[in-house]
């Protein structure tokens, strides 16, 4: 019922714990595909995992240091988009995002992403927002692209999947260039 | 912009810190006629009460065992409508609610009442919802009798506010009954 | 060897650890009986239920918001006598009790209920006592009725016991009238 | 209510927050003749001390590793007795104590370490009682003479009171030697 | 005592409790040439906010995520070496420095960052190091270029300070390169 | 890397979470032998166990309490030293200490003892050191013994072990006593 408005069909919720039961649905539904660049899928086996993880975004919530939503396509979860900690002394912070495999390819995640960039620049008065993703992530570092982000450099070794390093392209957008 | 829309003019959102300033004018501004039968509100002088309040609300939704929402009306804030302790084993839960007195007489707490209590019957699952108020406190009262929530009973010196006990009339209202 | 005289064969004890045994030994003796209208006891299988549930009394004790008893009887654990939350800024709590079946009957609980109550209101100085039954449960609603509390009010849906929903009553007494 | 009772005119009782005031009071009376040998004394300028001490107590004693008690002379509170850190492990546990100087001399001291001394072998099971004392605080080692404790050595420079370093006597008694 | 030696001059201690005077001492000598690039130093008035820095550095050590170094040379502290939060799934951290004005330009902190590199990949093993140092601080950009990390990129705004947003030019090592 | 130099073959470091492996190693290799004297070394059968121990130290370390330390001998964990509980207000501490069997007779824990005590006395700037140990552990008293520390009492049934009630023999050193 709390919902954040983007279109007819789209919406985003904050994670609350009865939704437990639908996101643990998706993630066991996309368990291959989402945990090729998300190694977390593969531990979350139970949706006890899934509970304590909404768990702990709301108290990220409560103490206003960043949160997660659910992205509502027709009244059904289809993926999530959370902002990481955030950085208030210095304005900033940055987001990540999965998507169900059949959504995808709708520019459901790239209007998700838009509206969230706007919110934490227009509402929560933000600075400056980043999104990484790893260099082979071609779907995932699309979006940003999509979206107009700066490509400011590229982190070697920032993330270990599956024992193999990844390199972390980084792109940032400042509040006075967001024209969103 | 996560909000609970109820009618064109109207929407619940639950508090988050940056809402502190704007609840605290309120409050500010009808000092005199909200501590009238609110004693908390002698006591929210400075507007970290009301940080420490909205952040404590916060932490309750995150336990999921209640939550404070904002009232907007046009976009400001004219009062705040609260679910206490929700009672998980029981399904129950009781309401509680203020609004600026230039707001009062409009219909907009009945309305908030009337959807927040669909809220908890339609999305929380709960079996029964009370809502208390003194025995004097008529515009009080005034709600639960709108909504048609059933008088069960007067429990006797229930409260203590300036140094004198009043008693409380007690409403509720079964999931089964609601028809709103 | 801190006990709360009453007579030479009654006295109240704070439950400490080294009681859980005989409380545990009591409760499984009479798992049947009192399960009827208190569906913790079926989840009270290990003993370190109840020595987690002696702890956790000795917290809020500790913190002053209420205590449990042990009600001794020539001796011997026979039932408990508890006081929920206090409510310090209204000065007022309610009392919960329970008794071995063979000791039924033999007013034991109308007499700890007398003591606890002149307790509350003599040395804490609280100023409302309330006690409530489910509808159906005769033997509890007796204790209230026979010391004179007032009946108040019927709360309707109050308590889930095993996919039921029961009414209470609810009975109160202010410390000016309490003559006992 | 809750009381060790020891003889008609000496009686044991849990210090409770509602206590503060009466400890506080009889501490301030004796500032100076406590402070001697105590220095906490001196920092115990203000009630909220002796209730945040009396606090502390009762969350040791909700963790069952020790506990305070008020000593009560025909009702009125003349000193505390304290049972320090309990160790489970190796079932042995020490006193400590004071008393009102108006009230010295009485045997008050002497009784109600005989008592505590039994409760900690009889009721809580324990094997060993220490009882410590400056060696130049005459008044304090007659308590574990008097009662029979053995003495067991001499702990040099055990404690800093007012830059001046103490040595300790200590004494000790074990449950199977205890006859009083 | 516990102390990391480089040379027969500089050595890296963990800083305990005792050492925050000689922290502090040092902040406040070079307040004005630490303040431009660290405006944490203008926070920094009492030796209390020294104590809390240590004892909060000492529980991130204990939690094994990261630890804060002073640099002693020739016996005195100069300057400090921190590891930030260590990224335990990923293998990787990144340092932060800094040193009294009269002690800059001897090679010193180039040594201890070499040193602690080092350290971190074969004593924690860990992958990835990684320095960050505002595009206008020529001084601290010059330890990573010396040390020969490579620069990665150029995040835009990321520090704000006193009201002013910088740019963070990136410096990252990989465990396989590192020959020093 | 953050050594406690003793000599050219003997140092001492702070345990941090990459020992456990090394430190558990010793532990089961020398079960029969020191679980003789030491009960928790039955319990600590799992790596985790010494994880966790480790992890308590640091915390104890973090608060400025006391702390553990490997006693290494030729780059290998031989043994451990640790200070219990620190005493500030009294300025006193105690010390405890275990080493493998193969280690043993070499005076490596004499010169641990000695130098450990040094640094208590000049660098923590303690006044007070205790030594305990079992009245039949020949091997353990030798320490404090050869030390030249004093012989001050004998606590009676101060340890349980299997069963058995144990005295201890308490030796102190006080700071102006200590020339080694």
């Amino acid at each position: 019922m709390f919902t954040f408005h983007i279109s007819d069909e789209l919406e985003l919720r904050i994670l609350e714990n009865r939704h437990a039961e639908e996101v643990w649905s998706l993630v066991s539904l996309n368990r291959e595909y989402l945990a090729l660049w998300l190694p977390w899928v593969n531990h979350s086996i139970y949706i006890e995992h899934t509970q304590q993880y909404i768990q702990a975004e709301l108290e990220r919530f409560a103490k206003n240091s960043g949160f997660s939503c659910g992205i509502f396509y027709n009244q059904n979860i289809v993926g999530c988009i959370g902002v990481h900690e955030i950085d208030w002394r210095n304005k900033k912070t940055s987001i990540g995002y999965w998507i169900g495999e059949a959504y995808q390819g709708k520019g459901i995640m790239t209007n998700a992403c838009r509206s969230m960039i706007t919110y934490l620049f227009n509402q929560l008065r933000l600075n400056r927002v980043e999104i990484r993703a790893c260099t082979a992530n071609l779907k995932s570092r699309a979006i940003p692209e999509r979206l107009g982000l700066k490509h400011e450099g590229t982190i070697r070794h920032a993330e270990l999947i599956y024992d193999r390093y990844y390199d972390h392209e980084v792109y940032g957008v400042i509040a006075e260039e967001w024209t969103n």
